[in-house]
């Protein structure tokens, strides 16, 4: 999928959503957890809620790898739901990885290969040989860490030489690694109006914004300062719309919710003359 | 596990020697390959081989990852076989991983919880509150990379601001979130004269060096430049060991490689008057 391809989806649904499937298994409803495969369950009535309102999913790794093997497979029947009901939606592996060329090849290979992610989350610590091999997925994207969400960010992101802070640098250095085909970035925001300097390194790629809900961002600001003429973002809500209901009808709630956020990124994206 | 406890067992097996399970299917003998579990088979029969000359084993979770849901269960499997027959032996889960709070959370209750690894690397990119999560497990290690061992470490690790590169700051930021009892750092062996400098950073510290055999690293230099009292030292050998026979006899020639690297290192804690 291409850049013009994501944007046209975008259009299409009148949404920059991401929905976060961060599956906690002890926040699902209790009435699930008696099915055979409850996380599995769960995720699939909140996606047939929130499709029509969102453009991406983006699967938390973390929160299957902890159930072991079951919560392998719950992740691979979960993707696969996806792309099969759903072609049209662009699923990203927020995974976070990142190691030598010859395992970040194992790494690419699980998500690309084994799985039909359309995009997976890598850390740039480890540099351009840990990440190429991802970029090397013909149709696939690369998700790259730039300024994250979190207070930890603070510790080394902002790290300064001759003015330039890591997360720039990481900005800056990746984009000879891809292109803004297969190549976006990390942007915390619950650090939204730094997303007015980040446009200045980085104008054209897509952004996939975590933070807004649970973690406080906001989506106005997000749009404000992020949003360039091909929309480039994706703005991921996860808690605020997954476990925004606890009952049975927990994914008629998610659905309201997803719908909510739809309504208010159509907003900006009218405002900004990109949809009519 | 102490610091203290570590050196003892660094002693009593006269080795610092960590084996690499970086088990690829398509690299493990084909007679294996009819087995139901061959990636575990194989495991198994390198640890029966290998495990007198070690005091930890490394796997590569990139490796087991890329097989999907059965690939998963044979890291289960060979996390549990380790543990039950060789109760003394580190187990690492080299899974690079790191994230917001509540999502770490998740990635160590996979290691520490689901499986018994007594330690699993994690990346720093994301600071204190993403490895934090890790380090609140009592009797459990976090493995902090610093300086790694490929080429891309060149792109990010060394951006210095006033004199002090990142690798440093990850070094001496990360002191104050851990302890030397449950704070380690990988640093790469193709860069061992770096461990000099290091060595005044982190003094105590254990280290996990990577790269020597196939990626051209010296036990020598490591010794030399990366030693301390405590001997200090983890050094991982993973394709040199596990792949160095293809035929039936893999954990027979398995076992001699590790046993050269063994004499080695008893060798150099020799010099240093660290074992008898």
């Amino acid at each position: 999928m291409t850049h013009s391809e994501l944007f046209e989806k975008i259009v299409r649904k009148r949404s920059f959503l991401c929905v976060g499937l961060d599956t906690e298994i002890e926040k699902i409803p209790s009435f699930l957890l008696g099915k055979k495969k409850p996380i599995f369950e769960f995720n699939k009535r909140i996606i047939d809620a929130t499709h029509e309102f969102a453009v991406a999913y983006k699967t938390n790794v973390a929160f299957y790898e902890s159930e072991g093997a079951k919560g392998w497979a719950a992740l691979e029947d979960t993707v696969n739901y996806i792309t099969k009901n759903y072609p049209d939606i662009f699923v990203i592996a927020d995974a976070k990885r990142g190691d030598i060329g010859n395992t970040s090849k194992m790494y690419a290979k699980a998500f690309f290969e084994n799985m039909p992610f359309d995009a997976v989350t890598v850390a740039p610590y480890m540099g351009e040989d840990s990440v190429t091999p991802f970029l090397a997925y013909e149709n696939k994207w690369t998700v790259l860490l730039a300024l994250t969400s979190n207070k930890g960010a603070g510790d080394f992101q902002y790290h300064d030489e001759d003015g330039i802070k890591l997360f720039e640098r990481v900005l800056s250095v990746s984009q000879k690694w891809g292109t803004t085909n297969n190549l976006m970035y990390v942007v915390g925001a619950t650090r939204a109006e730094m997303l007015k300097n980040i446009r200045k390194v980085a104008p054209e790629h897509f952004l996939l914004v975590p933070g807004i809900g649970a973690q406080g961002g906001s989506l106005e600001e997000v749009a404000k300062y992020g949003m360039n003429n091909k929309c480039g973002l994706l703005v991921n809500s996860s808690r605020g719309i997954i476990f925004a209901g606890s009952e049975s009808d927990f994914d008629v709630i998610a659905g309201q919710k997803a719908k909510e956020i739809q309504l208010e990124m159509e907003k900006y994206l009218l405002q900004r003359n990109l949809i009519l």
